[in-house]
């Protein structure tokens, strides 16, 4: 895992070069699609949530997510028409998300398929297929295949955003960006802190709440810890009531954008629930409010998300060799996960 | 709490009832939108999330959960000519909720406003308000407000549905079913198991994937401990790996649909891992399972959520009083939550 987080420069940079050429070819499939619907699961899921929010806020074109069970589980006919599906799968065998694709298509989408497998069912029949150029990633916890997703759908974004260009100068910037906080980011008193909590949240919102659910995720099943992804709206929502000095609540937040302001005042709020706070990015008015910070890239909000899961994934994957943990390879998962076992099949 | 949990047959007829009027108005405002996006927090968003369900099951319209953000913090004008934006929020009064739904206004959305006040800004400023008719709501979690949102988008789904009539009978039922649900539960086993759990989750999908997360939500702010909802299929991505036997799994299921198979794989996985497994509803293979049970409706899948939540809410009640709190007043919520507190203000 450690050796993998550090070939994400090459590997963003990689996927990012194979994908630019393939934009406008993307943006003439999608000249009569008014909505983009994203399809994945676990982690490839929390890439999808990011692109939801570029291609909303950049590309300003109405997305959302599908509910994978509408296709597989109820068989429902839709009229997908005037649907861009985009069905992201590192393996590109998740036969969930193979089958949701053949049931857009059915319905009368356009497809795109953003895998890492180039040879794989869900490129094949895709119309159009964004690979990632990840390499053979051995380590159970995606690391690489997720950013590199995360590139792609960028890609994709400004495939179809008003101004093709408008990110160009900013994606260029980011695998050295990725490589300076490979080099640079210190996990020891973060992953202490961790290590002694009792009940770990992460929280981000817009843009960043996909980068939240993430560390989350990973943090779970690397570490075999519970821990929850939430936004910092969905935090004030109910579970506000469990925090206390027993909590420990990692804050993503961009360098730049609308939330700065609401994010501060979460992060102080939980202090005074006195939980312990850890800020991941921010602006310098949020990393004041703690004495335990991670950096994040300098980059806009729009792609900071490229950057910022990666000192989470280094914490993720030190604090699991302090649990005396294997990172590489967690209890209870495999590298390609199929949702719906077969009937008669338990595991 | 307990006294209105019993008062949800009357509030859900008494919300049909004003409800089914309104159809073809509804349906003539829908012809020409061919999406549905929800706009909700907190309970209200859990049963946006079955209404998402429902409109694509049974009516057969895409249908998606809008992010607030994209309204309230990025100001992003988005085509919606085609789309009918569904708002949903008991007090009518959240900022965030008025705020986004007249963004949607001038995005060129047609609105429904549902919510328990006729007389609040979002009711006023709507194209066409269903009003649940739950009276005033005095302990803070909600339970008839949440049940009658349910039965008026239920009402809204069978207005957009290509047969306006196909579940009539079965609505006039739901008020008799959910007053068995609220004679014949008994909550002692049950409450006695999540009392001395470590680690809960609550599972459910499809339709009754709102569902566990409205348990999920009750019983962490009114019990004061963290509980997840997760949907069987995300369960399986991650979160799995820390199921063990500190762990109890409520399994919320309808009696009937395409489900039934997965959920009772995953109930015997779970069991494999040393969970206590606890059956909300499901079919007698599932409820054969565990020897933890609570029942459910009558209905078919497409109304089961209308019932289903009735059982939850009286465990979630009789856990709070044993774990010596007060389940009408839970510490650090309030009855009308603003998720963006205004600069400044830090609670």
């Amino acid at each position: 895992m450690r050796r993998e987080i550090a070939e994400q420069p090459r590997a963003v940079a990689a996927t990012l070069e194979a994908g630019l050429p393939l934009r406008q070819s993307l943006r003439h499939s999608a000249l009569d699609r008014r909505h983009v619907l994203l399809v994945a699961r676990g982690s490839s899921d929390n890439a999808a949530i990011y692109a939801r929010y570029l291609l909303e806020v950049h590309s300003r074109r109405q997305t959302s997510l599908a509910a994978p069970s509408i296709a597989t589980a109820y068989g429902t006919a839709l009229d997908l028409s005037d649907t861009l599906v985009v069905s992201v799968s590192q393996s590109g065998a998740t036969e969930e998300i193979v089958h949701t694709q053949e049931w857009a298509r059915r319905c009368g989408a356009a497809t795109v398929a953003v895998t890492n497998d180039p040879d794989s069912d869900l490129a094949g029949r895709a119309d159009h297929a964004i690979v990632t150029m990840a390499g053979t990633e051995r380590a159970v916890p995606a690391t690489k295949t997720y950013t590199t997703q995360l590139a792609a759908l960028a890609v994709l974004a400004t495939a179809l955003a008003p101004d093709l260009h408008a990110l160009d100068q900013e994606l260029g910037m980011v695998p050295a960006q990725i490589q300076r906080l490979v080099d640079r980011t210190d996990v020891g008193p973060v992953s202490i802190a961790l290590g002694e909590a009792a009940e770990v949240l992460v929280t981000g919102r817009g843009l960043v709440y996909g980068t939240a659910l993430e560390l989350a995720l990973k943090m779970e099943e690397t570490c075999l810890r519970p821990v929850r992804g939430l936004s910092y709206a969905d935090l004030r929502h109910g579970p506000m009531a469990v925090v206390d000095d027993q909590s420990v609540v990692v804050l993503v937040a961009a360098a730049t954008g609308p939330m700065s302001s609401t994010v501060t005042a979460l992060s102080a709020d939980l202090a005074g629930r006195g939980a312990t706070t850890i800020v991941l990015g921010g602006d310098a008015v949020l990393r004041a409010t703690t004495l335990l910070v991670l950096p994040g890239p300098d980059l806009s909000e729009l792609l900071a998300p490229l950057g910022l899961v990666v000192p989470g994934q280094l914490v993720v994957e030190a604090l699991a060799r302090r649990l005396g943990l294997d990172p590489d390879a967690p209890r209870g998962l495999s590298k390609v996960t199929q949702t719906d076992p077969r009937a008669g099949t338990l595991s």
